[in-house]
Order: C-alpha cells, then structure tokens, then sequence
C-alpha cells in the first residue's frame, strides 16, 4: 500500500487532493502533518488518513515523522502563500516557505530515504512579465518581485541542488492562482465571491464592494484540476523538471467580478481602494501547460464558469463547512 | 563620529577592514558582532571597536543591538563562506547565509533605521559560465551551482526587495575569491600557501602537496583590496545596484601554485586527489569591475605576486598570529 505524506495537511488544496486520491479507488495511506488542526475528519473508504501536528521548522521531529512513516511520495503544500501576507512579513514569509522546504529535503537527504518529494511552486516566481512574454514557458528566467516569490525561487533552488547533486527525487511545479471551492477569502476571487454571497443574502448592508487593482490579469487554475496534476506528476513527472500549471488563459480580476456578478444576479458598486494594490504587483500573468501535457496528458477539466458557480455554491452557504 | 556596525567580526575579512579604517585618519566608532570571539584586541588611535558576543539568527538580539548601537554603516560579513562546507551541510550554510541576512535587514524595516547596509555576495552566484560570458558583469543572470551559491543569491534576491520595496539602504556586492595575509587554509590559496611553507621548513615530511581539480580558472582580488571597495560603496555606492569586486584577471589555480613554489622554491610532487574535487564545481569566473570603477573610481592595487608574497609571509611564521 503507497504510503502518502502531506503537509500543510488542514490547508485547501490538501482537502481536494485527499478527494482525489479517494476517487482512484485504491487503498493508500495518508499521513497529513500541519500546524494547525485540520478541524475536520475525513470519512473514505479507500483513503486511511491520520494526522499529527507538527512545525516543519522542527528538524527533529521532521526527521522523526520521516523515519517513522517512510512515505513513498511526499506533497509538500505547507506554505504561507499569500503574496499580501507575504509584504506585511517578509521574514516570516520566506522562513515559512523556503525554510520548512529545506528541513524537509535536507532531512530526506540525511535519512537517505527513497521518496518522492513534490516541490511545490508558484507562477509568482516569474514574476513582471511582458506580454509578449505571454504564456510563459518554464525556461524563462524567474525575476522575483515579492517577498512570497523570493522565498519560491529559493526553494526551487534548493530543489535543483537536491535533486541534481544529492540525488532526491524531486519534481518541482510553478502552479499558477488557485481557484476553487473551500478557498479561504484571503485570495481575491474567493474574497469577490463570498462578498458579492453576502450582499446577495443581505449580510453586508451596503451594495457596495472594495476591491484592488482589478485590471491585473491572472492565469486562474481550478484547485481539482491542480491535485490531479500533482497525482500525475508523482507517477509520471521527471526528476529535477519544474512544470507549470496553469490554465492557459488569461483574465483580468475585474473580468472575473462581473461574472461573479452576473451568476449572482447582483449589481453592488465596485469601490476601488488605493490601500489594497500591492507594490510592485505583476500586471500580467499567463501561463503555457504545454510540458506537463506533453509528459503526463495532464490538461485542465474545469472551465472558469464552473469554478466561479461551484465557489458560489461554497460561500452560499449549504456546503460552506466541507470542501 | 560615524558609528560602523560589523558582523562575522572574527572574520579575515573584518580585520583588513578595520585597518583600512584606522588609515582613513578619523575617528569612527565601531561594534563588531560574531558569534566566535575575535581572539584578539585591536589596538587602535582612530578607530574605536569594541566587540559582542551575538548570535544573527537572534531577531530579538539583532533588534536590541541596533536599537542600542543606532549605526550609520553596517558591514555585514557573517556568512559560512565556504563553497566546500556547503556541499557537506547544505542547510546549515543556507540559513547561516541567508537567515542571518533577513533577520539583519527584516530588523532594519521594524526598527525603521536610517542606515546604508552592504550586503556582501559572492562571485559563485554566476554559476557555470562560458568563455564567451567572461568577463562577467552584473547584467548576467545568476545560475547558483552549490548550496552557497543559492544562499548568496536568495540573499540578493531579498536584498533588492528590501532596497526597492521597503526603502532600505542596501547596497549590493559579488565579490570574488579573496586571498591576503590571514585567510583561513580551509580556502584553496591559503591552503597551498600552508603546505608549501611547512614543506619548505620541513614541518611536513614527504614533499608531496595533494590538491583537487587544479584547471579551474578563477580571479582572485586581494582582501585589502576588497575592503577599501566596501569602503567606497558606503561613500558612493547606490542603493539596490549591485557591483562586482574582482581583479578582472584569470588564473588557473594550478599557474598560482606553481607561482608560489616559484616564490618558496620548493617543488613538490602534486598530487590530485579526487575526494578533493566538487560536484559541478565553476569551470571559470572571470569578472568585469568596470561599474564599480565608473561609480566609486576603485580598481584593484594589489598584484597577484604582492598578494601571494603576502600570504607567504603570513603562514611563514613571523606575522602568523596578527593580521
């Protein structure tokens, strides 16, 4: 029975990727470690999943839980992966990324242990790109401009090296804006979506949302679409290659928000506020699957009305508690 | 009276520039930090130092020394600085490089100090270059080969946030390989210089030197060199710019052992031993020091023969013990 470690356990895209494993209907072990309490217990029947709290700053324990559970793939989601968070603490950011990934691999490296360790990355890395630039291959150099991005250029780094010189069996990603049910409203489509639900359930009083700078232009990728990917890559993916994920298309926030919109039927006025847009915010990101399709037949289901609907449902309420 | 902040105090490096310093003629102050005692007290008329136990991946101490020390300049030199090291513990030399210089520059941001910083990088962040690239210059991109080079060009990275984003005073350098009187033998000059002087005095007995890959080409620049630049960057070096030191010479370290024979007039059998070589280890580095030229007037004083007659003498016994 293959053995799955995840961290970053009680995060949102370790709930859709627990779902997805389930869906293979075969029987396979999960041991989730997060920080914090998942807050939910997951009922499967193909899917044995136990979980324990753990820092991944803690090299003992890191090393601990490795020895102990000997995982055959390990999805490495812990992240503090918000890139306005990621601003207002740089250090805690990049500690908080870069820092647990190298425990992590240096702890594997270490244990000698024979795994594979999915480095997960993000299309921040790339960041100011031009539009010719548009979609962007994984060859293009990375210019990191936030603290977020720094720290995952970093751990792509530390990747390279392990996987390159001390023969780890890693297989990067640079995964692009997430979108999907069960995301929390620190991200901006799942913020739109669960305020434009509140003003439509008469929670907000006022008919009025306050957004950012919503001209900038995202490659939006359904979380579903994401962890079958990342099932993909553990089968399929080659050590040491880094693979976008993406949805290949291109739009802008404002874009977004009027769909959102219209789905709900409702018409608020949108405010924009000067404190909510980033320094240095990258106006333009798209991105070309074309590798992860090549190597794995991975392509994305999920066209962008069914995740806006299916994050509508979410935040509307009947299944805002589970994913 | 200007106020100097240095870290990694215990450093060859550090005690060069103290003396270049004390030749300045004016009174400055100076706190050193390390977390080795320097095993020494400098004895000087302009130049006031004391020194302070500390350890950088102490925010609360970092915070507390510059709240309490209130620098103008901070020379930051701590690093583990050895590409060799590296390799033997990767995550150790990644936050002792890396880590130290965010939980610097992060206290910086917090306490909202009015400071130049010089972050102190390396010539290992250009990785494998060609023929054709040589002489590099700053507009290359960084393609880190080794647990060090990733360390120093992660600390780049989070150097130009800090620079641009939060206002910083940082200013950047890639300084290449040093040599000088009072570098440690775990460096490959210092090493030769080591062995050939305690062959020549018949402290080794078989007159025989072991060495690693001898053809790679590197520019050594001389140490005291290297501190009069990092004084002219404090002067007149420009916030988020980064600048090479270097000697702009080549010379592959089989010409510089057989340099120093030539000087002590031994001739040893070499020998080369493959433990000593690393994994992808640069092949060339050859630098440009034109921008540092045009904006600081520095070029390079010493000659590779004074620096090695230097270090000749240094290891020769009669000024072993002080820089």
């Amino acid at each position: 029975m293959k053995k799955y470690l995840i961290t970053g356990y009680s995060g949102f895209v370790s709930g859709h990727f627990l779902h997805a494993l389930e869906s293979l209907g075969k029987p396979v072990e999960v041991l989730g470690i997060d920080i914090a309490d998942p807050g939910i217990n997951y009922i499967f029947i193909h899917v044995k999943a136990t979980f324990q709290k753990l820092n991944l700053l803690d090299k003992e324990a890191v090393s601990r839980v490795l020895a102990e559970f000997a995982p055959d793939y390990i999805l490495h989601l812990a992240s503090y992966s918000s890139v306005a968070y990621s601003w207002k603490s740089p250090a805690e950011a990049f500690v908080n990324n870069t820092n647990i990934f190298l425990n992590l691999a240096d702890q594997i490296r270490i244990l000698n242990m024979q795994c594979r360790l999915l480095s997960v990355g993000s299309s921040e890395e790339y960041g100011n790109i031009t539009e010719a630039d548009v979609p962007v291959t994984e060859d293009l150099f990375t210019k990191p401009r936030s603290p977020y991005a720094v720290a995952r250029v970093s751990q792509e780094m530390l990747s390279e090296i392990y996987a390159k010189n001390y023969g780890i069996d890693i297989v990067l990603t640079r995964s692009f804006n997430h979108i999907g049910p069960g995301q929390r409203d620190i991200f901006v489509i799942s913020s739109f979506a669960k305020k434009l639900v509140d003003i439509k359930q008469g929670i907000l009083p006022e008919n009025e949302i306050t957004v950012g700078n919503i001209s900038l232009i995202r490659d939006f990728v359904d979380v579903r679409d994401v962890v079958r990917a990342y099932l993909l890559l553990f089968e399929k993916g080659k050590t040491g290659e880094i693979y976008n994920i993406c949805s290949g298309m291109g739009h802008s926030l404002e874009a977004i928000l009027k769909k959102l919109m219209a789905i709900l039927n409702v018409s608020p006025k949108i405010k924009v506020d000067r404190d909510f847009i980033r320094p240095d915010d990258n106006k333009i990101m798209i991105g070309s699957y074309k590798k992860i399709r090549e190597q794995t037949g991975w392509s994305p289901d999920y066209s962008l009305n069914q995740s806006l609907e299916d994050i509508i449902s979410y935040w509307s309420g009947q299944s805002r508690s589970v994913i």
